[in-house]
């Protein structure tokens, strides 16, 4: 049977089986719903043993259980691990809902619902493509399943999982449903995620705030004195400063660099959308390319001295500011975090103390797209959506992804079905039906296009 | 009689007479005690016709009461007219002080108590080298007297005052005791302070907090721009970049500069005393150059972003600054103000939109060496003191100084006989006896040596 007409006539049955997982408030933030993340849990087991896996079970961690499950197909060559969550984000603000979060509905074509889309939407995509390959007999790779529990309060638990379970979920690739294209009519594909680097600083000045009559012009203001710092990141082409910064920097292909040129983009709308005057960033770049290839410089938070109202004239001792760089695949974020703390000593000013103070960060994340699961997921969306995929990097960070390639050492295909308007994580999240279907048919095509 | 032996014959009285003005808690800035601000100034005018004047009136204003006198004399070529203050600040915190802020006493050779400096210990060192020249019929100048009772909160009532009686206050010189000399062994001068503009600069970028990742690298991040606006404004040098900002000041005459190199200064006491590791500032000039002959540009206070514990990913849509340059003799504020304005106007970055909000702002002030009753004024203290006068600039502010210059047309003769260890503002607020009886000898010769 196709897999269109597959679809069809199980239509109201994976409906209800996806509405069955939704009901469940399955919110990782709040630990009164412990005992649905169980529950949710264990309805993904049961729809996993009724799609045809071999065998599954529920893996306890220190945090919520993650669900894991396998098929193995006699004479496969491939073995592909999906990577879903069953965790949602809390509803609030409820009062902003046009329907009950939990209780799904449909509605212009729409499935209306908190995680209709994030993750468990597209989750159960996977899980029905899967479905159709083993009733009609056509799967020809081994399968592995994992769903967590935490990913929307940060996947605490899923690092000790992967590393105490390398063996469990050895895989040639990871296939990933859980980010988004660029818009219903342009799919697309992620190929890259971007890392990051944050840092605080603390520019010390004199031991108490000081007089700006008696002091002024005699001693180094901290505040000027981090503003200089943080001027200096930035050149006035956009560059980073920071010595060796790029060395690793992975950059676009002419290849890679004509497909971003081809996707729809009006810069006039966006600027519009967020009313700035000008958009801005490194030259010989476009804005595109600038918020996903490129790395980026931007301060998060600045403060010192008097912030009330009306004047003060005082000379601060201290003044703090919040650092952030955006890395590009194969930027490591531990050597650029120590980078930083190299230049920031080299170009502190002599009158003040100045220290940094690295924070958390993450690796970046690229796919090359002559991949052999990235190809195959490209085959898939263009037989499903009539168009080959764009392939576009993002410019947020995915941690998991990359910790997926250091732990077990496999690429993730990121074979998102999203829309920036399903608003996930927002009142209102809904998934489009058609790209509901689409999508399970290009799951469909990913595996029989696996080489 | 020499006035000496005129001090010594009266000391216990000119105690009582002072202690009595002390033991009126005339805060100005806690409107319960309005009813001693009258107390205050009536006290003064007793003592003031006491000592010898031909009238005296207490002239009300929309705040408190102004106390006015006057003594003509017959042949008299120049008139004085003496400012000082009868107001307080606050006494608070009460717990500091050693002994009660509002009942002086005499001990280690010092008067204890709020007011003891600043100014009704100073003024009152006026008022009685007055009476001495008086009493001994020596007084050859006319002398008028105002005491004000708002000089801690603002001298709110100050200008319209002095622009209603400009013809009763007409005098040659201004003459105030509320300053303070280098050190007990270094008597000083005040020839100069700075004015001061202080401005709000905001600079607002995308309408709402972006995710660093999505946007990061497109979008100009209004926290980095302003610190680039910031750190434009003062050169590697410590000049300030503004232009035309320097074409009115008035640079120091090499006798000026021969003066300040022979003050003396310990620079690793300075660095010790407010805990910096090197001082900063224009190249060319001294630290005590720096701090009071030569504007400065401060930014006393910066926020904008994320302040909190942690990090957070995000761009923010705001953020501000007060910045301030002090400023010296003839720089016109306003129109310093304005190149501000303009300058910021010019090398505002292009993806966000930058204001700049002119706040209040004063004018310097700069007193000629070779003027009459400066000349005067430096043979009185160095009779009292057995030491030339230093003559120095302050790099604070005194508003009311600028403000007689602009509306009575005259020049003001610091003579202030404060020390830094005064404490005033701060709990036990003290003032040196030996430094009473100098200062008052010391305003005794300044009219002797008036011509």
């Amino acid at each position: 049977m196709q897999v269109k007409n597959y679809i069809k006539e199980n239509e109201q049955r994976f409906y209800d089986e996806l509405f069955s997982l939704i009901r469940i408030p399955s919110i990782s933030a709040k630990s009164e719903h412990k005992q649905d993340m169980i529950r949710c849990a264990e309805r993904w087991k049961e729809l996993l043993e009724a799609a045809g896996v071999d065998k599954c079970q529920i893996m306890p961690t220190e945090g919520n259980p993650i669900v894991y499950a396998e098929k193995m197909v006699a004479g496969a060559t491939r073995t592909v691990l999906v990577y879903g969550h069953y965790d949602v984000m809390p509803a609030e603000p409820l009062e902003l809902w046009d329907s009950e979060p939990f209780e799904p509905v449909i509605k212009d074509n729409k499935i209306w619902a908190r995680g209709a889309d994030d993750d468990k939407g597209q989750s159960f995509m996977q899980l029905k493509a899967f479905e159709y390959l083993v009733s009609n007999q056509e799967l020809k790779a081994n399968v592995k399943f994992i769903l967590e529990g935490e990913e929307e309060i940060g996947s605490p638990s899923l690092d000790k999982f992967l590393r105490d379970n390398v063996e469990l979920l050895k895989s040639d690739v990871i296939l990933v449903s859980d980010t988004s294209m660029i818009g219903k009519d342009t799919p697309s594909l992620t190929t890259g995620l971007r890392g990051l680097a944050y840092w605080q600083i603390k520019v010390t000045g004199p031991n108490r705030d000081l007089h700006s009559g008696h002091f002024g012009g005699a001693v180094a203001n901290p505040i000027n004195e981090l503003s200089k710092i943080i001027a200096q990141m930035v050149d006035e082409n956009g560059r980073i400063t920071i010595p060796h910064f790029y060395d690793d920097v992975v950059d676009m292909s002419a290849e890679e660099r004509a497909s971003y040129a081809s996707i729809p983009f009006n810069e006039e709308e966006y600027k519009k959308l967020i009313d700035i005057p000008d958009v801005k960033g490194e030259a010989g770049y476009s804005t595109l390319e600038r918020n996903s290839c490129r790395p980026s410089f931007d301060v998060c938070g600045i403060w010192g001295g008097y912030q009330g109202e009306g004047s003060k004239t005082v000379i601060p001792s201290i003044a703090e500011a919040k650092v952030s760089t955006r890395l590009v695949a194969n930027q490591d974020y531990q050597k650029v975090s120590q980078m930083f703390v190299d230049y920031v000593a080299q170009i502190a000013p002599k009158g003040v103390k100045v220290e940094v103070t690295p924070m958390h960060g993450g690796q970046a994340y690229l796919c090359p797209t002559d991949h052999f699961a990235y190809r195959a997921a490209e085959a898939g969306f263009e037989k499903a959506f009539g168009k080959k995929p764009a392939a576009v990097r993002r410019g947020g960070s995915i941690p998991i992804i990359a910790t997926f390639e250091k732990i077990l050492g496999v690429k993730t295909i990121l074979m998102g079905f999203g829309l920036e308007e399903d608003a996930i994580h927002s009142p209102n999240e809904n998934f489009d039906l058609d790209i509901f279907h689409k999508g399970i048919e290009a799951i469909v095509e990913f595996y029989k296009n696996l080489k």
